[in-house]
């Protein structure tokens, strides 16, 4: 049997569907989570699957990480602190979470000869981008939220590995993913909301604020692909669809699923928090360039998401 | 008085020159140190002086620094590990030293209300850049070296900061700073070899590395020019020359210098280490638009500092 395939967040939102597309397609997997965010019931397949084994353990331990990892070939690191927009509440999150956690995933990797690894990065660390759509190489940019910077932080370290050991890196930075399990994010927030109250809602900012979603399914299809290829070190691509939509499109699609017409209060404001940036788009010529196209546009990955939420209400409750 | 400037690594090479500067232009100094390679013989004339208070401690010591920062304006972060050769020997010092240290000085700051940091950051950040000379928004890097991905870190969560809480930033990514108090680099390397065996010098790479330098005077003429200047909220220089030179340029210069004329033992190879870059090379229109130019080229900081090593052997034997 082929060697284990090592996800971190494997009870996650993105890191349980790794979890299941890499089981479908015959790959044995370990499975590291600290259940901290990450949901057992993401897990149920898998953990009927004889080739998933689950540790638990926290990517900041780093001898329980290497343990872990002991014997697998491929390490895909997606553990993270996911919640860009409370980087003010704990300023030293983002930076253990992120940074010093993926140090350790690289450590451990290190320390057990592991030569490849995935890692899940973000469009935040384009910062307040000048290019638009952004590609990969556009102008450095300055950071602009404590979880951009931790990002950041973690792909440079990255790098800094590959350069220094024997490792090969492919470095997503995704746009924000929506589809089954999804678990935190406006749509989430918006739902939640609506289901309290059908006839009112709180938008964060002006609703203007443009942004880009990938399904979920279709991140995995460019994953796979990408590590198909690549004869670089370090391979870094953007992952999103060729559009992006305002925070009000998405609005419409969301309250038009759920057949409610609330009375929308805007709290005003090009940006909805701090470090929040007015308009994200990535230009994703590179990995289309592998032969990978989304299947899913940004409206229908809303409404797939709404109707995830709407069969899954207990994980509305369980992130109370 | 006014309030006191805070500087980190003021034992250093460029931290001890910055603090007699400051003290200089009357302005009070609390100068913080753990000595691990700073030196007590560079703050012996600031001991002297009314202005100036040293403390002990390190970086790495959130509540030490923060009690230390007390009732400080403006925060000179310095304190680093700098040997950018040594990353894959103690690949976690450089995030320690660097990343995790600079988010301690950021909270500390944040803590005690201050809201001006500068940073000493390094041309490294570039990686093996595409555009030479290098502008500062150059095609967004990849990390080579443990060194340049902690500074690189350490920049992110700076400007985060900045973003988040209300302080005000400059970074300067130097090139290689040479002049009075350089304990570590080529120059270094290559006096203490000749002053072993003055018939025989070893020199990592092929000795065609091309290199750029400035002088520690001129680098803190740029700092002080840039703090008066500068709207932004993250004001980020390039500090170097408009020239570079190769290696074995610099040889001759300090052999010329000091008389020998050794045979030379190249290891070989376009880079000396790991993480090497064969052309650093940075492009400073953006500070020279600012008024400052450099006084002093490469030869002349490269043979000063030479004599300067030759008046302060102590050093040499201090960091054996």
């Amino acid at each position: 049997m082929a060697a284990p395939s090592f996800v971190t967040g494997a009870a996650g939102f993105i890191g349980s569907n790794l979890v299941d597309r890499l089981l479908a397609l015959g790959q044995p997997v370990v499975g590291y989570d600290n259940f901290s965010t990450g949901q057992e019931r993401f897990l149920e397949g898998a953990l009927r699957h004889p080739g998933f084994r689950l540790v638990r353990g926290d990517v900041l331990d780093l001898d329980a990480v290497r343990c872990a990892m002991l014997g697998c070939e491929t390490v895909y690191h997606l553990a993270a602190n996911a919640d860009v927009r409370f980087g003010a509440d704990h300023p030293r999150r983002d930076l253990d979470q992120n940074a010093v956690a993926t140090w350790n995933v690289l450590e451990a990797m290190r320390l057990n000869g592991i030569g490849r690894i995935a890692f899940a990065s973000t469009g935040s660390i384009y910062g307040e981008a000048h290019v638009i759509p952004t590609p990969e190489d556009c102008p450095f940019p300055v950071q602009t939220s404590l979880y951009g910077a931790s990002k950041l932080a973690a792909e440079g370290l990255i790098a800094a590995y590959c350069e220094t050991f024997a490792i090969r890196a492919w470095i997503f930075r995704f746009v924000s993913i929506l589809g089954a399990r999804y678990s935190h994010g406006h749509v989430f927030d918006f739902y939640r909301q609506l289901l309290e109250h059908p006839d009112y809602l709180r938008v964060l900012g002006d609703g203007h604020q443009r942004k880009s979603y990938l399904h979920v399914e279709d991140c995995l299809d460019a994953i796979f692909r990408a590590m198909e290829s690549g004869a670089e070190k370090v391979t870094v691509l953007n992952l999103g669809t060729d559009e992006y939509c305002a925070v009000n499109d998405s609005i419409g699609w969301i309250c038009g699923r759920l057949g409610v017409a609330p009375r929308i209060e805007y709290t005003g404001g090009d940006r909805g928090w701090i470090g929040d940036n007015p308009f994200i788009f990535l230009d994703c010529a590179k990995v289309r360039s592998l032969g990978w196209a989304p299947r899913y546009g940004i409206r229908e990955s809303v409404i797939q998401t709404v109707e995830y939420l709407m069969g899954n209400r207990w994980l509305l409750e369980s992130r109370e």
